[in-house]
């Protein structure tokens, strides 16, 4: 068996990390389908994902774990996870606690719309854009740095 | 405004490439909500999904822009396409032509699961693993290299 066929037709969890060590996390509500934001893991966050069943994850712009809910209460408990052929992309079916998956207060982070169809600068449109908590409440003035 | 709060709140499409050119999508079956598969796109790619409504990509191991299905036939039709709240990821629901996504052969990339609540080596269990069709003859034996 080659390693391309091992990874990809084998039943070895084998986390393909990139050259920064992280790997993309895919997050959707269990119940809508929705995809509520798109996230990155270490192995670390990888490995306290599977074991505690909550999802945890690796902070780019903080360069640290965090696990999610961990300031604002919004727990991701994962009902599934999955990874992809290539075993570089995990894909996590979560219950979302709380009002919203989002920083900005919203249920996900994927409020806005690209229309089609056309060229040049693209005017974006917001769908359920509409705020289900206050970030500012929420995270005591930290959106954006401690919760995400 | 500052520049985050412009790109979160704002109505200006301005995609975040990373310091790579890519954007990372997620791709959504419109019918089932089920993650298709995870890939990238550059500025060409963004921009030619917008203008045709069909998925193009690109792939990082050819280091050449592709269109979905342009060997296989399985077109993606974006239904709608999303953008999230720091604009570095995009979200496409699409409408998947063929039997599938995957160049393994089968509808989606994540057909394997990874079992939680364990520590230490994990072992895959297969999810909706069934080939829908035949990569060698969908791709030409040209499975993984053309039409990813």
């Amino acid at each position: 068996m080659t390693t391309k066929s091992k990874i990809e037709e084998g039943l070895g969890f084998e986390p393909q990390f990139g050259a920064d060590g992280l790997i993309t996390a895919v997050v959707t509500d269990a119940k809508s389908g929705d995809v509520l934001m798109v996230a990155h893991m270490n192995a670390e966050a990888v490995a306290k994902t599977i074991a505690s069943g909550e999802a945890w994850y690796y902070s780019r712009s903080r360069k640290t774990l965090w696990k999610k809910g961990e300031s604002s209460g919004h727990v991701q408990r994962v009902v599934e996870l999955r990874v992809d052929c290539d075993q570089d992309a995990l894909w996590l079916k979560v219950e979302q606690a709380g009002e919203g998956a989002c920083h900005t207060g919203r249920r996900s982070c994927f409020y806005r719309t690209v229309p089609l169809g056309q060229s040049g600068a693209v005017t974006l449109e917001f769908r359920n854009a509409d705020k289900t908590f206050d970030p500012d409440t929420v995270y005591g003035g930290m959106a954006g740095k401690r919760d995400r």
